[in-house]
């Protein structure tokens, strides 16, 4: 008999539509679960804020999907995830899957020399959070890390290939590519859409780890050990709550998700 | 006998840090003007954020500085005055001074071909507020707007005379100049930080307003009308409130001040 928690959703969130990427990752890796996703849109971005505040924000988007009664929770923002999932984690029941331990863990297993590379927002650098990560697996790895802050305007812009963007990334990529890294995390849930772009970039001999697709492979692990995977094969119910619903968000939220965006709602926290 | 008002101070407001650019200004002007200025750090940009939910922030801020008893409001945010300075004016019973006015009448005293551009926010674009604010003056002059979403990012990142940002003001410009305006309205606080470049960019035959300063005289015109200008000649006070104090904000916030940043307090709204 399968657990009763089984049906229950997975709860995703993140401080406003980039983790729709990790969303996306969840939905081609798990066709079967319910998912409730929640974007702080009247808040973002959280990557420029201090540490007490995005805690402060981030209890409080935990305490609504708790009430949605999600089984587990995947943070899905680089930021929360390196400022605030162990104070989450001690205050939830459920397990929480985090992108940063995620693509740490992806990494730790891809590089062959030890050298990994992080290409992240100026917070989630400064926390060392990926660092943290990284050698709490592998005490012998290096870690080099890039604050990016442009990448995430110039992904809304939608300017995925555009001159500006590749001078750009090839200015951050420098730094990082000078240290003969193999790996290269993308630190952030908005730089899956510059995958190509940043692939060029980098060139061949590196491994590009996507957070997003470390995070999906993590949840159906954690389901599956649990016994909590959704055995029913009907078609999942999405939801997504947002704080605010600005301009374009429809187009770039779908651009993200790679699918209409259906039962879409605003709430106030 | 001068107003009990005088020696009140001015209150200036923006979502963020830009409108330390027009307190800069505000400073050089009126340099005995006693000035509180507010911004909302912990929930900027509001450029991207609804109608709705801008005009409730804009509420919280307003109703704060009233209580400051300040005796004038300055909208130093292109944003908030595009969608809600009729809704504060209606609101305070002090003069309200915006960015969007002062720099659409500006643009109308300058301009002698009638043909203006203005770069700007998404959601001030969109608001076509400097097309009313220009047309309310002028009715034949031709407004042509740019949406330019990643400049306040380069100016945030400090690439004041970068590549990447000469090639991005480059492709925001090309539309607007294509229109044989002869006059730019910088319709965004941050902006003015850019002035040296999108004049080299713009060409010397395009007069630049740059809204901070057409604020300042507007200030000082209406403080002088009304007979509420400071008469003291002491040392003036300035503090300054913020939601939030993230990273770098101190390093950010004095190079768009142009001075040292002190009497700094956080609060909750």
């Amino acid at each position: 008999m399968p657990s009763p928690l089984a049906s229950r959703p997975i709860g995703v969130f993140d401080s406003g539509i980039g983790g729709l990427t990790v969303t996306r990752a969840l939905m081609e890796r798990l066709p079967f679960e319910n998912i409730v996703y929640f974007g702080d849109t009247a808040r973002v971005p959280y990557g420029v804020k201090s540490t007490a505040t995005i805690e402060q924000f981030a209890q409080q988007i935990v305490d609504f999907l708790m009430q949605q009664e999600v089984k587990l929770l995947v943070i899905a923002c680089n930021t929360i995830s390196a400022v605030a999932a162990n104070k989450i984690r001690a205050r939830v029941s459920v397990p929480v899957i985090d992108v940063i331990e995620a693509g740490a863990r992806n990494a730790v297993a891809v590089t062959q020399n030890d050298a990994i590379g992080v290409i992240a927002t100026p917070t989630t650098v400064n926390s060392n959070a990926y660092a943290r990560g990284v050698h709490a697996l592998n005490a012998d790895a290096r870690v080099y890390s890039q604050a990016c802050p442009l990448l995430v305007p110039l992904v809304e812009e939608g300017w995925l290939d555009h001159p500006v963007t590749r001078l750009t990334v090839q200015e951050y990529l420098k730094p990082v590519l000078a240290e003969g890294i193999d790996t290269l995390v993308l630190g952030c849930t908005h730089y899956p859409l510059l995958k190509p772009l940043l692939a060029q970039e980098a060139g061949s001999s590196i491994k590009l780890v996507d957070s997003a697709v470390s995070v999906a492979e993590q949840v159906a692990a954690t389901l599956s050990e649990l016994g909590i995977a959704n055995p029913q094969r009907a078609e999942p119910d999405y939801r997504y709550y947002v704080t605010d619903i600005p301009l374009r968000f429809q187009t770039v939220g779908e651009r993200f998700l790679g699918r209409s965006l259906k039962h879409l709602e605003m709430v106030q926290l």
